[in-house]
C-alpha cells in the first residue's frame, strides 16, 4: 500500500491550528465550523468585500463555496482570491450545484478564469459540468454516473492547472497525470447536508499544512475524512442520520493512528 | 380511522428523491436541509435573483419561508415563486412572525396577493394575523389561544384559495371546507428551532410526491412529521432538546409503516 | 461564597420566555436559537432595516455580533440599537475577531460610539483590541494570554461605561470597579463553534429578567453557562465534540438547582 502522510498532516494541523477563511453557503457554516475545530483547525468566515481582502491574506487556505451564491458574493471571493493568490494562500474552490443553473456555470467559470485554484473538489456531476459538457443535476446533487469520472477530473485538472478531488462513492484525486483513488467513506455520508462542503475545507486545513506535495495532501485530506466516516459508522449498525453527524465530529477530533493504518484504502 | 396515505407517500419520496427549492431563513438551513435527507428527498437552496426562476423550474416543490426575510430576499420570492406557478410547481408558505413587525406582515400580504399559494403552514397566531387581525407574537412564536383556530384557519383557506396547515399542539389541516384534525406530535418540537420551519419542507416533499388530492397529502405530511416526532421522543424519557434533534432526524429516516400505523392520530 | 441569584433569573427566565432579538452571524443561528429555547427564552432573528427597529423594540434584550458582519448589517444594528436604547432594552455586543480586520475594529468602534451598550462579552483578544491595542487575532479566535485581561477589562468598562465579560478558561465580569471572577465551564467548549455567540445571547436572557443588579444578572449567566458545560461534560469521559454539542443543549434545559450549587465556582 502506497503510504499517504494522513497522520503527520492529522497532527500537524493539530499543532499549528491553521487559519481556514471559508466563504461558504448558508446551509453548512455551522456544521463546516464544527468540522474544522473538530480537526484542530481554526475557521474562520467572513464575507464582506470590505474584509475578505485582508482576512484572505492572514488565512492559510481559503475556501470559496458556491453553494448558496450571490452575485455580491462573487465579486467578494474574487476580492478574497486574489488577495489569497497573491499571498501564495492556496485556494480550495468547491463548485456547489454547477450545471444546476447557468448563473452558477458562469459564476464558477469566472473563480476559474480570474483566478489560480490549487485544488477543485466536487461530485462526478459537478466536475463533469466544469468541462463544458451540460451534465444534468438534481439541484446540488449529482445525477453523474462515475464511469468516465477519471477522464473527465483528469481534463478537468490539465484546462485549470489545478488538483481535482472528484468524490463520491469512490473518490479520485489527481493533477491530471497522476491518480489516486480512495475507497473509504461511508453512504451515510450522502444522508447529511454539507458532508462535500465540509470535505472541501477539510482539504483546506491539510493543504494549509502541506509543506511540498499538495497532491498527496489531497489524498490525504479525503482519506482521512473516510476513515473518519468509517469510524463514526461503525459505533452502532441501526445508526441514523440525526446521530452520524455527532459521531462524525467526534472521529474528526478522535480517530486514532492505528484506525488509519487500519482502515486506510488508497491506491496510487 | 380514517386512512391517510402517509406510508405511500413517503415511500415515493424516497424512491423519486424530488427536488425542494427552499428559500428560507438562516436559522434553520441545515436542519431543513438535513431534514429533507433524512425524509429521502433532495433540498436545494437558492437565493439570488439571477438563479431563483431557474432552479424554481426546475423543482417539484418550492419553500416560501420568511423568517428572516430582507427586501431583495422577497423580490426573489417573487421571480421564483411565479416561475414555480408557471410551471406548476407547489408552493407551500410558511409566513413565519407575521404579526410581530409590519414588514413581515405586509411582505406576507405581497407574496400571497402576487402568487398561487398551494399550501399555508403556520402557527395559530401567524395563521390569525393573515386575516387581517393583529394578533400578538412573541417574535415567531405564537402567543393565540387555539379556541377558535378552526375558524381563522378555514377563513384563510378560502379567502386565499389555499390549504391551510395551523399546526401546534393539535393540527389542523383544511381547504376551507373539509377539515383534517391531527393529534401527532410532541412538546419536544416546541424546544427546539425549526421545527415548525421543516415542517413546511417536508410538506412540500409530500405535495411534490401527490398525485391528485393535495389536502390528503399536506395531513399526510404532518401526520408523519408528529409520528416521527412521538418515536424520537419515545427514545428516552429524559430526553433533553439537544438529543431529541438527533432522535428526529433518525426517526424521519427509519420510522417503519408498522409505527406510522399503530401511533397516527387523524380525524377527518 | 458570595451568592449569586442564578436559580432564580433563570428560573424567571423559564417563567417569562422573555423575548431576545439576536443579530448574529450565520454560522451560530441555529445553535444560538435552540440554546436560547433551552434555556427557556424566546429567540428571534431579524436583519432587515425595514423591521429591526419595530422588533428591537418589543424585545428585551437586544444582542449584536459581528461575526459575519457586513456594511448593511452594521447600519440595521444601529437602527436596532438606537431603538432599543429608546426603549430601556438592554443591548449586548458581541465583538466577534475584533482586531483580525479594520473592517471589524471600526465597525465594532462604530456601535460602541453611537449606542449605550449595556454589557461586553468576548474572548481576551477581542476585549483588548477594544481598547486601542493591536492585539494579534487567529480570525475570531484569541491569541491574547489572559495574564493582564483584569486591567483590560476594567479599562474597557470604564471606557465605554458598560460590564464587561472577558471569557476564556477564567472568566472575569466587572462594570470597571467590581470584579467577578469565575472558574465554570469547560474546554470542550473551546471544539465547538459558536460557545461565546451563544453565551452572548444567554447573558441577554438574563438581562432580559434582572430588575435591579446587572452586573450580579451577567455574572449569574456566566457560572450557569459554565455549570452547564461541566454537567454536559460530565456524562461521557471519551465525550467528543459532536456529542458535547447535545449534551450541553440538554444541560441547559436540564440542569438542577442542586447541581448549580455544588458546582458553581464564584469569587467577588
Amino acid at each position: 500500500m502506497f503510504m499517504l502522510p494522513i497522520q503527520s498532516l492529522r497532527s500537524k494541523i493539530q499543532e499549528t491550528s491553521p487559519l481556514i477563511h471559508n466563504m461558504t453557503n448558508v446551509v453548512v457554516t455551522n456544521f463546516t465550523a464544527n468540522g474544522l475545530y473538530a480537526l484542530g483547525a481554526s475557521p474562520v468566515m467572513a464575507y464582506a468585500e470590505e474584509e475578505v481582502e485582508e482576512m484572505a491574506s492572514i488565512a492559510q487556505a481559503l475556501i470559496l463555496n458556491i453553494g448558496t451564491l450571490t452575485k455580491q458574493e462573487i465579486d467578494a471571493m474574487l476580492i478574497a482570491g486574489k488577495s489569497a493568490n497573491k499571498k501564495g494562500v492556496p485556494i480550495i474552490f468547491d463548485p456547489v450545484g454547477v450545471g444546476a443553473t447557468s448563473f452558477r456555470t458562469e459564476s464558477a467559470r469566472r473563480l476559474l478564469e480570474e483566478l489560480d485554484i490549487s485544488v477543485i473538489r466536487g461530485n462526478a456531476g459537478e466536475i463533469a459540468n466544469l468541462t463544458g459538457q451540460a451534465v444534468e443535476m438534481r439541484g446540488v446533487d449529482s445525477t453523474a454516473k462515475m464511469d468516465d469520472s477519471l477522464e473527465t477530473a483528469q481534463e478537468v485538472a490539465k484546462t485549470w492547472n489545478t488538483i481535482v478531488a472528484l468524490t463520491g462513492a469512490k473518490d479520485i484525486i489527481t493533477d491530471g497525470t497522476k491518480v489516486y483513488s480512495i475507497n473509504n467513506g461511508h453512504p451515510l455520508l450522502t444522508k447529511i447536508t454539507g458532508a462535500g462542503c465540509l470535505l472541501s475545507s477539510v482539504v483546506g486545513a491539510f493543504a494549509a499544512v502541506d509543506e511540498d506535495n499538495l497532491l498527496e495532501a489531497v489524498a490525504s485530506a479525503v482519506a482521512f475524512y473516510g476513515i473518519s466516516a468509517q469510524v463514526a459508522a461503525s459505533k452502532d449498525i441501526n445508526m441514523g442520520p440525526g446521530h452520524f453527524q455527532m459521531h462524525f465530529l467526534d472521529s474528526l477530533h478522535q480517530v486514532t493512528p492505528s484506525q488509519i493504518n487500519e482502515i486506510v484504502d488508497v491506491k496510487l
